[in-house]
């Protein structure tokens, strides 16, 4: 693995802009990314600006083989990979071979399964390497997005929103939760950012969210003892709009360890909509 | 306070079905209800049947003068009070002297918000009590409810539920969690256990519930260190409607201190259903 530094990496893409972000940066880290758009959900004008190759989830082996030929010895999984939509799905044999480790590996909850598809990788030649190592100006950084801060209640419920998710940390449960005027308002699970900041929305809507609008944080932050090399939380313009039309005065996530898609467009839309967008350091906010 | 025992008791009544189950109960135990029915939500039909009045919510200072005049020394608080329509609000001279306490009460959460009206109720001499001291046949026994049964996986997903509720306890959030082979889909905070159920049912039709239909349970239990005169967990007819919409193999309850609504309704659905309706021991469970 003596030129490991320099071989090209291999990413799995799933949807939305963020995989064309991460391969930008990795041109610029002067490393050469290989794209593996899943079929029926990667989006095509970014994965064909690249080197390339389109694969169904399922097809380990042809993954294993393509990811060889191209030299490959880094691969790079992006987040929402984790629940691709399965309409595609192929399996080839190495994958029906695999199933067993895969079946053992996905009852133990999302961080089981990714050190499971981690080994897997492992044995194939294939070291899975985090965005850290590769592009780490996709991170929120330290301090305030944009002009607006958050009020002491705000940093109230921002401190609450983070001990609450250290909390789950064992369940392997939920990234986020929104934390108004003390009051946790929501916790993330299956459904996502979007469907539970929604969610408050519709609450309010009904009159069950009674903290007046302009009061409210959406917090995220990586589980306890989450292998930082996959599933990272992450923000982009849907989360600002989300939380504005749930009412919130920002969002709160933690610093180096969050990713955000498309930081201009978060920006602009926090200071539209008038929201804060902080990065906090996880131990001060512990 | 020496008639206590033998003194009418005070009932505030929300919607439902349930303060008819409980003013039943209290007559069968040889005391006489005073219901007051919550405009605008209390069911007539029920609330009409004893010696009652209609209050509006805000009419703190008219409640406490009624429940004298009908000679109350004990007042009952049913759980579905915390979440009232405010359509019919009405605030009186002493619920305006005491919104700052209500209000320094409700920013501390529901935990808070309860022992501040205990107080405020207790300061005029009414003492509230619990179901357990007057209705004790209300809450879900230990053993299954229905001859519907947990498999393994249900029971390693009732542990996984209870812990997980266990360690929600400090954030006074959520009483509920949906587990499905060992991966928590769902935390309940203001949305509701319906709201919750529905979610899931939506999750699955969308495919990101990929579970199969009959794994998974609705846990619910009272919060660690949860005062127990209010705000207890309950389920009825319509819990057991939106788990079997949900797809899950069952629900299950710490025992003796959930209370069920319309407990042969609940029974009949579960049976039609076939999913199991299961009351738990909260210190096996934990």
């Amino acid at each position: 693995m003596a030129d490991a530094e320099r071989s090209p990496i291999a990413i799995i893409c799933g949807g939305g802009s963020f995989p064309g972000a991460v391969a930008e940066a990795i041109v610029r880290g002067g490393r050469k990314p290989v794209m593996f758009g899943l079929k029926g959900w990667a989006d095509a004008k970014i994965v064909e600006r690249y080197t390339h190759h389109w694969i169904a989830i399922g097809e380990t082996g042809r993954f294993f083989r393509l990811a060889r030929q191209e030299q490959c010895e880094d691969l790079l999984l992006i987040g929402w990979l984790l629940r691709p939509p399965l309409t595609q799905l192929r399996l080839d044999w190495q994958t029906i071979r695999l199933l067993p480790r895969l079946a053992r590996a996905f009852r133990g909850g999302d961080d089981r399964l990714l050190s499971g598809i981690a080994q897997i990788a492992e044995e194939q030649g294939l070291r899975i390497i985090g965005l850290h190592d590769v592009a780490p100006e996709v991170f929120v950084p330290e301090g305030m997005l944009g002009h607006h801060q958050p009020s002491a209640t705000d940093r109230n419920d921002i401190a609450r929103g983070m001990k609450l998710i250290a909390a789950l940390g064992p369940f392997d449960v939920g990234q986020a939760a929104v934390v108004a005027n003390n009051h946790v308002l929501a916790v993330e699970a299956a459904e996502g950012t979007d469907n539970m900041l929604a969610r408050i929305a519709d609450l309010r809507r009904q009159g069950r969210v009674t903290t007046p609008p302009g009061i409210g944080v959406l917090v995220k932050a990586p589980k306890p003892g989450q292998d930082r090399r996959f599933d990272l939380p992450s923000i982009g313009p849907r989360t600002i709009e989300g939380a504005a039309r749930a009412g919130l005065a920002g969002v709160a996530v933690a610093a180096g360890s969050t990713i955000v898609a498309d930081a201009a467009e978060v920006i602009a839309i926090a200071e539209r909509e008038k929201i804060f967008v902080a990065g906090v350091a996880e131990d001060t906010a512990r």
